[in-house]
């Protein structure tokens, strides 16, 4: 055995949270380097990391603690993925097994069965990533338990072409409603409306978006899908019909940044004078439905009713630049990086 | 009959809403002024006026359009009330009935049945026009329909000593939450504390307010009941329970200025990271239902249960110092104007 592939196979690739951003997320907050392959004890399993999801939510952990305590330096870098089973000390899992979990920014990790959900190796990677894991699952219970939809009523998504914002704005189409996608730029604003289908876009980077919305919007907004916050969210509380509701999903456009900004003006005015519910979820809170809702989201896929575009970033030395490029919006539908 | 006498029944004293303010309220944005008698038409009814609820909401109808017109000067400055049928040409109203509608700032107005709601004699002008009218159903529907406390819950009131904080701070009591109001200076919070039952109050005046709540809520917020906005919202928020709910009933804070102020800091982030629901609503969308929470109501005041404090000011010329003091805050309790 030559000391190379010796180095390939007891070492394992990973990326470092370094350093604590104070404002853009930089390459200098990560620290490339190998660590000592991981071996499974008795109840567990090596996985070789298969996919990588690439979330904005991944810099709002670096920020503070949520649903996940705060990361902090010197942790290898958190991110959900997909696995393959290697080796298995469990009898729960077996050689060939695809489980998802919290894998980090590695080529290799050892889980309990516990720590990880096995998944349909009859779905592709891409699904099992996307559509079918905390992104579509954003969207749908998002859409379907926050905003709640009925026909007819006009849903505004921002962020239409990020990951979470193309398949909600799919799912209020496919609930009947008339759908206004915001997107960044004219080459992506056609994409949301030709590929997704959207009855209308708005080129939030464009002048005049409070306009420009309320022209897209001739029947107000009943439910708003709120990706961003900031100027969107104003411009969009502004349009609310009564009783209209505000799908607090994300706030990207305030992750990347150093201060907490100028805050939202009207409030809390505007909800008062317009009866209107705005509300925060977290995914996991309606996993006790998750099966439910993947079997609708295949169906939809399955009838070509429902797209899930991707973007594969190829090598695990590009995932800071992946997660950078997604903060900036250079991305459409859900981004993914396969190691290797 | 005397000229006097004469005067005295053919003159209407009336305020008029005469000048739109810019910031805060004054004596100058109202005209003292006497119009002719109303006479009443086939199907209407000459009501003599009894009570006129002074509330907050008065200064935000002068402000914009919301659930009714916006006020425009000139017109007699509007307010709810109690009134008594004097004459009536029409067979739904009959002389010493007690009905409530917009009746403004006079002493006398003609009305048709559909314009008024009949109340019951048996009940007393003050609770009728407190806590069994807008002011105790807004508490009402408000804590319980979209509050939605659970025993054991901390609910936190601002304008604790306001019309309807103190109702509210009240019925959460009753429905076995643990309970902490948030009023002006140390003489009203110990009325709060000693008169209404809270379990803890806060002075906003006072310095450190984010800490005296954080001190006064230490399992933290479940329901807050916001008559405020502005900085005890953000504080509120920023200690809210996983799952909270913030019930948007005013913003007494914000109708008595110029401009909308500097805008809620850590919105939409915290309702996200907390799961938090922010609800606006209006009680008349809730009047279906009116004659069921009013049943409620009474069955409490008549156990000794619920107190109904009122301040009750006397003569229609002190109507628009009445409103200044409410928007100050220098008052406790439900106020009224007993028009003569």
């Amino acid at each position: 055995m030559s000391p190379g592939a010796m180095e390939a196979s007891t070492a394992n690739r990973r990326w470092i949270y370094a350093e604590r951003p104070e404002a853009a997320l930089g390459p200098e907050h990560f620290a490339f380097g190998q660590g000592p392959m991981p071996v499974a004890q008795p109840g567990q399993a090596l996985l070789g990391v298969r996919a990588i999801s690439v979330d904005p939510a991944q810099r709002a952990w670096m920020k503070a603690a949520s649903y996940r305590p705060r990361l902090e330096p010197g942790e290898v870098m958190a991110a959900y993925g997909l696995a393959e089973v290697l080796e298995s000390r469990t009898p729960e899992l077996q050689p060939g097994d695809i489980v998802e979990g919290d894998f980090g920014w590695q080529d290799y990790a050892v889980a309990s069965p516990a720590q990880v959900v096995r998944r349909d190796k009859a779905r592709s990677l891409e699904e099992l990533v996307g559509v079918l894991n905390i992104t579509g699952l954003t969207a749908y219970f998002g859409l379907f338990d926050i905003g709640r939809p009925r026909p007819g009523e006009t849903v505004v998504v921002s962020a239409a072409a990020g990951a979470v914002g193309c398949i909600a704005l799919q799912l209020a189409r496919l609930a009947g409603c008339r759908v206004v996608g915001i997107a960044g730029g004219a080459e992506k604003c056609r994409w949301v409306s030709e590929h997704l289908g959207a009855d209308a876009v708005v080129d939030y980077k464009a002048a005049g978006l409070q306009e420009a919305l309320a022209a897209a919007c001739p029947r107000g907004v009943d439910v708003y899908f709120d990706n961003t916050g900031g100027d969107i969210l104003e411009a969009a509380l502004s349009l609310m019909n009564l009783r209209g509701r505000v799908v607090c999903c994300g706030a990207v456009a305030q992750y990347d940044q150093a201060a907490a900004g100028q805050g939202l003006k009207g409030m809390p005015g505007v909800l008062i004078r317009k009866r209107i519910r705005m509300e925060g979820f977290i995914v996991f809170d309606h996993y006790a439905r998750r099966s439910a809702a993947e079997a609708a989201l295949c169906a939809w896929i399955d009838a070509g009713l429902l797209k899930a575009p991707m973007e594969i970033v190829d090598g695990l030395t590009n995932a800071p630049q992946a997660l950078m490029d997604l903060l900036k919006g250079r991305h459409r539908g859900k981004m993914m990086v396969r190691p290797s």
